[in-house]
This record gives structure tokens, C-alpha cells and sequence, in this order.
């Protein structure tokens, strides 16, 4: 059996011109790969509605589940949460829960609920609301989709939020070891172990430290018994 | 006149699972926008055949051009060049110009060019061959599609041997500036001047600091003047 698979999608400019890096796909990815979730596929895209609407409609007919990071702020260029009502053809308004929310927020800090924090209230119908315990404004889940918030610390604690909701698959073991020889030489006997186990999958991912070549090579699968012969092999191919 | 548009696609497991960081898209997003390209999409796909070339025949027709990351090398889990030949319809086999670089190379360090390293002189029919000053074995380009390694410091060079074939936009200017306001009391003002502004990007990036809120404004645009008015207008707005 196989395991559930998801995609990610991040929306933001900032990431596209280089001004900022993402640090939200490799966090999500690590949790994901924990519970046994397959991230399949990442897409980054500008804050653009056409290309926000494509994504999720395309990513969320192909996966399991999808995770948005971005844009869900209070300024002009949060955009998710009404593209991803466009994408779900759904209505999309200022919704009472999330209203309430942001208000017992703003109150306790003596701070004016605008028509701008107002933004963050916004919600399609039929979303399930996603806690922020860090700033309180909510992501939300709708469909097959999660949708959250780009800053890091708000992001994470919304993943953490989701993904006891998810049912998860086999967690993927892994194993990997260090080989310091040019990839070119390791290659032929890596394939020959990787064709005899078909369920496994067996990486190379090449280094270069103090002008030596080498490669890491991680052997990974959903039985640990599997994944240990392999292993066994692989050092037996490779001596030290 | 509007700039070129780009995207990435990025091979490889080892960043889906957690493992790897991918550091290539940041630096390709920076080179980019310094020689006025934009960088509209990325995405990040696994080693699986359909995915691959799937992604490339999707960004291929959607975009100016399209740069790849990862897959290039002589193990089995390699499979870039031949998912793009499929992609474009076009033969691959090893080539005689790629296969004398890489003779040449191993000669040089008295290395067999076995079955293994023979696989990275693989080049699809039509293809341009993309220089490697770290490691030799060649990137390629194909219709408007460029094949780069997936070790940074190898595409970065290509990255280098590549962009200056291509033509540029105008580069894009950017200013920033600091407002620790909440983004809340900042969106009022500031879709405002987006608005007054179709011509520019403005875009808002809320940070939280030792539990002070604030957000990082960037106004982007070709037109350093008009680039400047909204940021003096910005500025007039916001006093510190």
C-alpha cells in the first residue's frame, strides 16, 4: 500500500525575486516525511490570482492534501484566501467565527479591529478554521486544502494544528552512508542494488569536501528489515 | 514593455523527503532579477519519469525559459537528460562532443570513463552543450530549456556560462523600508499607494522581532523615479 501523497504550494514574490528564502518547504517537508505523508510536489508562485488559481485546482486534483504558506495577511497583496475560494467556487466573506476571534485579540491589546485586520476574517464557507496560536488571525482548511500563513513561526504552528487531522501512512525509514568515491564509480554496483529492491528507494546525492569527491548515498523504504539488508549490502559493495 | 519570464524546475527526492535544503532556486531567483529576467515559477518534482516530464512540457510552453536543476549525474536515480529528450520528442544517446570532454577529463586524472560516467555524456539530439568548469560533465540546452547539475557550486557556474545568451529586461529596481507598525495599521495607507502606483510592486513582509510587530515594505519597479516617489511618499506616511 502505498502512502498518502500532498503537494505544497508557496505563494510570494518575495521568494521569486530572491529578496527572501523560503524556509517553509524544507520545515513541511521534514514533517511530512515523519507521519509518513509523500510530498510529491512543490510549486512557488507570484501573488498573482491567475497563477495562485491554476496551482491549487491543479495540485489539489493530483494529491491527497495540499499545503499553502502565504499571503493571508491584511495588506493589498494577501490574495490567497480569495483565490482559493475562486478556486473552490465558493462565496467568500468576512466570516463570524474568525470575526470573533481577531476582536477578543484586538481587545485585549487596545488595539482598533480596521477594516484592513478585517482582512484576516475573511474566510470561505464551508472552511474549517486552522488555530494560530501565535497571532491568532486563522488559516483555514477547505477541501482537500490547508491554507497558512508564510511567517515561519506561524506557519509551523499551524502544521502542527493540521497534521494529527491527516491520516498518515507507514513513517519512511531511512539509512544512508557516506561513500568517498567519485559517483561515477559507485554508480554501477547502486544500480544493481537498487534494481534488486524494487520497494526501496535508493539515492546518490553527490559532495565535494576538500577537493575529494564522495557521495551520500540514503537507502529509504517503509520496512526497516528491507531497508537493513540493503544497507548490509551496500557496505559489503563498499569496503572502507 | 514587459521583462522575459522564467521558470525553475528542481529534480530531486533528497529535498521532497527533508533531507537537503535546496539552495539553488534562492540563487537562481537573485541572478534573475539582477539581469531583469522574472522568475514566475518554480517547482520541485521527484525523480519520477511522468513527473519530470510533465513539468517540463508544462513550463516550457508557459514561460520564456525554463531552468532545471539536479538528475545529471552517472548513477540510476539520474534521469533529467533523458526525461527532457522525451519531453522535446528528440533521440538521446551518448555524444561524441560530450563524450571527448569527458575523456579528456578522466584522462587527466587517470580515471576509467566506465559505463556509469559514460551515462553523463548522454545529450539529447539538438542540444547545445553547457559548459562545467568545476566537474566537467556538461549541462545542456534544448529549445528553451537549460539542464543544469544540482550541486550548487556546478550550477552556479552554468548559471554563469548560460545567462549571458539570454536577453534580458530592464533590471529591477527595489527599495525597502521598515515600519514596526502592525500590518493591520500599515494596509490602509499602503494599498493606497499600490494603487496609486499600477506601474510598481509593493509589497509588505510582516516580521516579529523580541515580540515587537512590524512588516519590511518593498516598492520594485524598472523606473527608478517612480520608484522613488512612492518610497518618499511612503516615507510621508509612515515618519519615524
Amino acid at each position: 500500500m502505498s502512502n498518502p501523497t500532498a503537494a505544497m504550494l508557496v505563494i510570494g514574490d518575495e521568494i521569486l525575486s530572491g529578496r527572501t528564502r523560503d524556509a517553509n518547504m524544507h520545515y513541511l517537508a521534514g514533517q511530512l516525511t515523519e507521519v509518513g505523508i509523500d510530498l510529491k510536489e512543490v510549486r512557488v508562485v507570484s501573488d498573482d490570482r491567475d497563477a495562485i488559481i491554476d496551482a491549487v485546482k491543479a495540485l489539489s486534483n493530483s494529491f491527497d492534501s495540499v499545503f499553502t504558506s502565504g499571503g493571508i495577511g491584511p495588506t493589498h497583496d494577501d490574495i490567497t484566501a480569495d483565490c482559493i475560494a475562486a478556486a473552490f467556487d465558493t462565496p467568500i466573506d468576512v466570516r463570524d467565527d474568525a470575526r470573533a476571534l481577531l476582536q477578543a485579540h484586538y481587545d485585549r491589546t487596545d488595539t482598533e479591529l480596521n477594516e484592513a485586520r478585517l482582512r484576516m476574517a475573511r474566510i470561505p464557507e464551508g472552511a474549517v478554521l486552522i488555530d494560530n496560536p501565535v497571532s491568532t488571525a486563522p488559516g483555514f482548511s477547505i477541501g482537500n486544502v490547508h491554507v497558512m500563513a508564510g511567517v515561519p513561526s506561524v506557519f509551523q504552528a499551524m502544521v502542527a494544528s493540521v497534521l494529527p487531522t491527516l491520516s498518515g501512512g507507514a513513517p519512511l525509514i531511512s539509512q544512508s552512508m557516506r561513500i568517498f568515491r567519485g559517483e561515477g564509480d559507485i554508480a554501477g554496483p547502486l544500480g544493481a542494488l537498487a534494481e534488486s529492491h524494487p520497494d526501496l528507494s535508493i539515492g546518490s546525492y553527490p559532495f565535494q569536501i576538500d577537493g575529494k569527491f564522495g557521495a551520500q548515498i540514503v537507502i529509504r523504504g517503509t520496512d526497516a528489515a528491507n531497508v537493513n539488508v540493503a544497507m548490509t549490502q551496500l557496505k559489503a559493495a563498499f569496503p572502507e
